[in-house]
């Protein structure tokens, strides 16, 4: 299975990054940009300086605003755009999807109301089977991998042939792909990740350490693997690059809009003053913790850091109030 | 079993701050210092500037220079040496250690030569039995845990009572002990986490960012896990605070000395270089690749990072070269 021509859909910073990452393997990419300013800079001055400002783009990296456009005779379409509006997104591409070409997802989310991860949205509403679906995790920040630093990514498919094909279009000397068969683990590694991340800001707002940071990272990446082996995941996905290396990086870099977002609420900022002051556009972890949390209650799985964030989020719990409960929950034994 | 007279010998600043976290939890505590104008300060004027700075130690903290002085009458003492220097100060107090007193160890380390974990040098030099010894490991940067933040540990023991003994004795508001029985994987991951925090350092003196340092952490966390499978560990360790939790803290604060360390050398400092603009200390992860490095050897086990920091620090590696050749692994399936 070869895979040259690849349309991105989303001029967002990960999809333009990733977008650059299969330019510099070699294909042939197209992207879609939904504005038609956006398309321009891409395609005549190969440049996308709202998102990745000072990243030059390769030149086999074009650019349009027209869908029909971008997907003619792509052998391969790659999903980046929010997880929230994948749905509405898609259902406007239907009937514009090349009928073979593998789908390759880069939304981290879980969806509000359905609670189905990405692919499952994707699946449902293209019509296609989940193992005709790629899904891309890791530790991937999408400046430093525009950058051109080293990063390792994971391509999870049930379809291990499809993620050989994924993975030769992508891979480059900085941009190491390995793949995966556990597409449950690497998708709720992704969606829970911002959740953490987000108290990981909150705690640094707050005033505390690394300490207080890696306590976080470690009981959030234990209740991730719980929710993870009710769904059928593979406990070992979630000590890998799509489990503790996504969850490490989000949570550590000032790049992370969920961290410093968090970081917002911490300060003593309500969900609007930080969404206003960043923009407009609220974090995904601020979704994600209530559809994660719906996620978790439908499995009867105890989730007290994302049910907690979902608290302060959309229930007006305070950060310091929230920190104290985590903190004062009555344990003995560590796995107890 | 009550502890209520406890001795901590060294007076660094783990030793200090651990020390403090036992006199908030009601303790009566003597501190032995190596320099009698340490032990004076901490005795007398309730600091110990030269390690942490700007905290007050509480008035039921004392301190001597006196051994003997320090160790009559305790019921516990712990042990707060480096961890290459453990056994020459062991051999020193031998005579002087309660009979009855529980043992309990901070030092974090594999001993060169012997390749021996803590609580094993302690065993043999004490010659109590292993489960007379209770280890402390966990996210726990000393200068956060006196400025009374809040932080988890484990406290590994194979004797249960023992480590509630001990739990007891530490509990604070800030200070949250968690019981483990599994010592072997608690002193891994205390020992490799310096030497994965070195190398994240050193991809940070590179100028690498987020991504390449969750990329090494993930890795990292790998290969530890596959030593203390090895060694009889339980895997679930590495997964908790003592595993990932307490290298996050390590590789992600700037107060871990061996993250600074690293990032000299990432600079282009030789080890001597950057020994002597640290005032003449090496970093534990120093010394601990090679022993490391030696008892994987000994048993057979792959670990391609803490090899290459070996080689960095003691065969004149360039770092440059070490990532060159860990990125460059051929691996096509993330767990292959």
């Amino acid at each position: 299975m070869d895979v040259q021509r690849i349309t991105v859909l989303g001029a967002g910073s990960w999809g333009t990054a990733f977008a650059k990452v299969l330019a510099d393997a070699g294909r042939d990419v197209t992207m879609w940009a939904r504005r038609e300013e956006v398309a321009a800079r891409i395609r005549d001055e190969h440049a996308n300086p709202g998102y990745l400002p000072d990243i030059r783009l390769p030149a086999n990296l074009t650019a349009t605003a027209d869908a029909a456009e971008a997907l003619n005779g792509a052998e391969a379409v790659v999903l980046a755009v929010p997880s929230q509006s994948l749905r509405a997104n898609l259902t406007g591409w239907r009937e514009l999807l090349p009928p073979d070409a593998i789908l390759v997802s880069l939304a981290k989310g879980v969806e509000l109301g359905t609670r189905k991860r990405m692919s499952e949205v994707i699946a449902e509403i293209s019509g296609r089977a989940e193992h005709e679906i790629v899904v891309v995790s890791g530790p991937n920040l999408a400046r430093e991998i525009a950058q051109e630093q080293p990063a390792a990514a994971v391509l999870a498919c049930s379809d291990h042939e499809r993620a050989v094909a994924i993975q030769h279009a992508c891979a480059t000397a900085y941009f190491r792909p390995y793949t995966n068969t556990d597409v449950v683990g690497c998708e709720l590694g992704g969606a829970c990740k911002n959740v953490i991340a987000l108290s990981c800001g909150m705690a640094t707002g707050m005033g505390y350490g690394a300490n207080t940071t890696a306590t976080l990272i470690t009981r959030g990446l234990a209740e991730m693997a719980r929710l993870g082996a009710k769904l059928g995941a593979d406990p070992l996905t979630f000590a890998g690059l799509a489990g503790v290396g996504d969850l490490v990086a989000t949570c550590s870099s000032p790049l992370s809009r969920n961290r410093t977002f968090g970081e917002r609420l911490g300060r003593g900022e309500t969900v609007e003053q930080a969404q206003r002051a960043t923009g407009g556009q609220v974090a995904e972890g601020v979704m994600s913790c209530s559809s994660i949390r719906e996620l978790a209650q439908t499995n009867g799985v105890d989730m007290p850091l994302t049910d907690a964030m979902h608290r302060v989020c959309h229930e007006g719990l305070d950060p310091r109030e929230a920190g104290a409960e985590l903190l004062g929950r009555q344990k003995k034994h560590e796995w107890s």
